[in-house]
């Protein structure tokens, strides 16, 4: 039985921003919502319950980096990742291309000045064939982070890792474009992927229906649109990817290194021709202004790293503008709590927010922890960020069904 | 208002093993306790929130970690440690002599090699000179390991720091005597704890004085045992510090190097001298058959770094002895989780333990977790190992109550 199914609940009147519930067999997200990234079956840091009680409802997981560790034996034995991560909400998981391809192009350039510098092959097309990634048209070959061990990616194989998994959204497999990158090689890149979800979509259906057979949960999957950032490219994107009989759909090849102007158009390109009765993920973006960028336009859920990341570092968000803060930058809502100021400042991160962190801790011993380097500093960081983001989101959804989401993000980014 | 009291409740007939209370200005804490460390104002990726949780009723902070990060003056600013960390309950500090004493002879070791060995001034009595540590009658000089820095701490300023922290149970400045140690070295040592615990009452008196009059919370000094691995010496010295009006003793000197065999030997000589009326505390001891020995001595409360380091090393504290042991010693109740059988094992690291982790996770995830370097694995870890800790002497004091100890001693360790 099909349990996956998207409502809508409100729709802005000015932009295209609204609300939903996506119903999974694991409950409901509400939209939008940020998704936080636990890449190695865990947020850094924090446990299933501390997620639960950030009320966090969707949870990312790298299909990838459980292939290669524990790898999927260990998620069988467990009886799936849900079990496995002690999470009975929601989780999406990621086709494994993008890590199989960045991390493999990653290796081969730090490579490529020691010893492919005099190699007249790898000149001419680095994406088509570098050392550690070898594409073709059935998958992609490619070796380990951890030992270099050989291993290959099919679009079946991903669907099948992916049921393995049990998460409740899939992504197609897709060929990652890098970036920058020639239109030609962007053409190719998208075909493959346009093909490569045509082979998604059958062995997802094959796996779908052995699962109705054993009375086993429904699990989504997403269609992957790319196309890098070419206009005509991206329209064909789309126009090819919403004709497949996919649950939903995500948009790739972004947060690649393209500006943020970049990212704008490709979404101004895409979202119309995104059908209003399913589901949509922006893939790897999340900084406060791509937020009610991708929201307008849109955009039911987003993963991001990019907030654990920062919380990581000592950058922790705040509700309101820190007054030294000059434009309307992302900067303008984080304190850096690594600098000399808070050494002696009782106040919590953010008075307003009713974290853990905020309610029990000031920003001088978050700033201690930080200084002496404790693990503690980064839990307490961590919990802050993601309270943020989902506050952030929240205030978000509420402006939707009141019809003041233009005003609220001229509020948050001083421009409409 | 001397707020700080120490009623015992038990007396087990056959060793001097009992339980108690120690009544402070935060509440009571049951004994016999593990004193779970936090040297930074943290047990390494806890939360005050996971300690209560677990049950402990005291916390050890070092003075000298706090003296020189995040300094005094912050702590004054939070009005007390227990603020600083968001904690409300007891917290015992040390003198900072050990710290200090330690880590610049630590130091001074390590440059030795490079430096000094030409040098023969520092070849005959290197406690007394190390290059890094000066030590004189008045007290100590030494540089900050963070960045060389140099510093002061005499009695009187040890007394001063303890008081600013606020903690409820101080203790004595005292020499720390290294080990091996010559006969006549320990007892210049011992010689010099004895005036400078005279010189802590003084000043401890005066500031209790202080306190008197502006009301507030009275703070309990420990004096410090010392005398190294000689008898006499230590008869000395326990007959010495237990003539003067402190509150409670601590035995030092002990965990410094010298066999399980020798500290077993100090606890004989020294524990029948100190007062029934007043509370024991040892310092830095707690392996599991060190922890039936001291019970078994009277000591009331025992601090160790071992069950949360062992935790970040994946060594996991089991109540049942593991098949895979051959002997009664400790390493029969830990298993490694790192080690390759646990990788599929779905099993709670203890399938009787109430802990989150053992709740929540299986042995599967958190060893995935430690072989993938995530910090939850030692979060999980050291929750795990400190529910361990405090359900044995929860154990432990039980069957004191029940006159059973030595036959619990006999289960566990198979030596009565």
């Amino acid at each position: 039985m099909k349990t996956f199914r998207f409502e809508k609940t409100y729709q802005d009147t000015k932009t295209s921003a609204r609300t939903g519930v996506i119903h999974t067999p694991h409950g409901p997200i509400q939209t939008p919502a940020f998704v936080p990234v636990g890449t190695q079956a865990t947020v850094k840091s924090l446990t299933s319950q501390d997620l639960q009680e950030l009320d966090t409802h969707l949870f990312f997981v790298n299909t990838y980096h459980m292939y290669l560790r524990p790898g999927l034996d260990v998620i069988v034995k467990a009886q799936g990742l849900h079990a496995f991560m002690g999470w009975d909400r929601p989780i999406i998981t990621d086709s494994g291309g993008f890590q199989v391809f960045s991390l493999g192009r990653k290796k081969f350039v730090s490579r490529k000045n020691a010893i492919d510098s005099q190699d007249p092959q790898n000149k001419d097309d680095q994406h088509e064939s570098p050392s550690l990634v070898q594409i073709s048209d059935d998958g992609v070959t490619f070796r380990s982070h951890w030992d270099g061990s050989k291993h290959v990616f099919t679009p079946e194989l991903s669907m099948q890792y992916q049921w393995t998994l049990g998460s409740d959204i899939h992504i197609a497999f897709d060929d990652c474009t890098p970036y920058p990158v020639t239109e030609k090689l962007a053409r190719t890149s998208m075909e493959r992927t346009h093909r490569w979800a045509v082979r998604s979509i059958d062995e997802h259906e094959k796996l779908a229906e052995k699962s109705r057979q054993s009375q086993e949960k429904y699990q989504a999957l997403y269609g992957s649109i790319q196309g890098s950032v070419y206009e005509h490219l991206r329209k064909e994107s789309v126009q090819f990817i919403t004709s497949c009989p996919f649950d939903g759909f995500a948009i790739g090849g972004v947060a690649v290194g393209e500006s943020k102007a970049e990212m704008k158009k490709i979404l101004q390109w895409v979202t119309p021709y995104l059908p209003q009765d399913k589901p949509r993920h922006l893939l790897g973006v999340g900084e406060i202004d791509d937020v009610f960028e991708l929201i307008e336009h849109g955009m039911d859920t987003f993963d991001c790293v990019q907030p654990t990341r920062l919380a990581r570092m000592g950058r922790l968000f705040t509700m309101t503008r820190q007054k030294y803060a000059q434009t309307y930058e992302n900067a303008s809502y984080e304190i850096d709590i690594t600098r000399p100021e808070y050494k002696e400042d009782m106040n919590a991160i953010d008075a307003t927010c009713p974290c853990y962190t905020c309610t029990h801790a000031s920003r001088a011993y978050i700033h201690h922890l930080f200084k002496v380097r404790e693990l503690l500093a980064y839990r307490l960081a961590t919990i802050h960020n993601i309270s943020f983001m989902n506050r952030l989101v929240n205030e978000i959804r509420l402006a939707i069904q009141r019809n003041s989401f233009v005003a609220l993000k001229k509020k948050w980014l001083g421009v409409a």
